[in-house]
């Protein structure tokens, strides 16, 4: 497994899928690729970069505009041009993904609705915890948010390609959509309901917030219900992948306890 | 919260205690330093270096012999002579800390007892599972597992200045004392007994393994019982940090219902 030694020696993850240069990362998107992060040198607006631009908007990729030493840093080539773009280590799924997999297992269901979780050790272990408590699927948004990325990748210790991700652009529209086709939706935060006493059988979308802050207010506003874990501690808060495990856990407990 | 980027860019802890050189490694030692881990000069074998490393056994540390170019990426001055030592970021605590803080409660002690947690980042977040599940605890071992670095104390986010972390020469002889004492053990491994039909309520230590290898055979057979998590999924585990919480929030829970 990874230990401090290792990540301090071999800190850049080698298998994520990295584009360099104006023609690869044109190419890169007109072929298709998805592109999770687009980093661009500050400053620079030519014709060609301007065109890279365009089809970075079109794939409502996250760009971020950065120094020359920082792309010379994320380079693998030392050829970079201005331009470097981050592909995804995995396909992103459709949403009919994730309800065809609750329909061939017979079950409600069970979706994990990631608001930001910005450290791809925390997105990998999430993904972990997805499979072994028979999530569904996963959705996470498009922006402010780690992607798919070689990291998440190897942190999931394989379960990324199990488990089906979707990317949206809008967290709230998207529970307003899913709540249509029969979902509840529950987000975790401090002052809800204890949740071994709320109803978490049926139908649901689980609501895990950003490491930092937790979950937006907008996304709060359109969850059914607040369910909050006991916590006896002097600290803030648990590690996000943490409160993601103890409260999927919980649903596995009363889906059990349901089915008997 | 810590992102893929601002790893990349600033990736050693600078808060660690580090000792450079051999009188300044010396020192620390002499003064009673906690050193969690010595990096020595392969092929070293002078005098002070010959003192040093008798310091170091008799402190238990855990020694690495390592290449010059390792020395040197390691280094913060520059100035390492052969030897780096990393002192704990926060100091041990005694195994009565532990008892005392369950007596202060009026609780039943729990004691998380981790067997091998090699990454830095698991420990942290176990550490904040610990003060938020209400556990008096956590015993690590001195070798083959990380201590409590830099790195442990912010992914702990604070926690590790409430949570006693006492460290042992050896895991099952301190389960056979601490049997003496009153506490049952139970570790985590799949083919154990399903958690929510253990009973977890009592003095307990629960034991939780290593990243990659689990529970070791030697520490598995002193337990008194086995107890897993249901996984319903296509990979091998959960992330350690994830286990320990979903195993330390039944815990909570059966408290909380004993309590009733």
């Amino acid at each position: 497994m990874r230990k401090e030694e290792n990540t301090q020696a071999k800190e850049r993850p080698a298998d994520e899928n990295r584009y360099e240069g104006r023609n690869v990362v044109l190419e890169a998107y007109r072929s298709g690729k998805v592109i999770d992060r687009l980093y661009v040198l500050e400053g620079c607006k030519d014709g060609p970069v301007m065109t890279i631009l365009r089809e970075a908007k079109k794939q409502d990729t996250q760009v971020q505009f950065v120094k020359k030493e920082r792309l010379d840093q994320l380079s693998q080539t030392g050829k970079h041009q201005g331009v470097i773009a981050v592909g995804a280590a995995c396909d992103y799924a459709e949403m009919e993904d994730i309800f065809r997999k609750a329909e061939e297992k017979g079950e409600d269901p069970f979706i994990l609705i990631l608001d930001g979780i910005e450290d791809p050790h925390n997105l990998g272990a999430i993904l972990r915890t997805a499979n072994q408590a028979g999530a569904h699927g996963v959705i996470i948004p498009k922006r402010r948010a780690v992607g798919l990325t070689g990291t998440v990748a190897r942190a999931s210790a394989g379960a990324i390609y199990y488990v089906p991700v979707v990317r949206v652009a809008n967290i709230s529209q998207t529970i307003e959509e899913l709540k249509k086709r029969g979902l509840w939706f529950a987000c975790a935060d401090m002052d809800g309901e204890v949740m071994y006493r709320a109803n978490l059988t049926g139908p649901l979308g689980l609501v895990i917030g950003n490491e930092g802050e937790g979950v937006s207010r907008l996304v709060r506003e359109k969850c059914d219900y607040v369910v909050s874990i006991p916590m006896k501690g002097d600290i803030d808060s648990l590690n996000a992948s943490v409160a993601a495990g103890v409260l999927s856990y919980e649903v596995v407990r009363q889906r059990m306890l349901a089915a008997k």
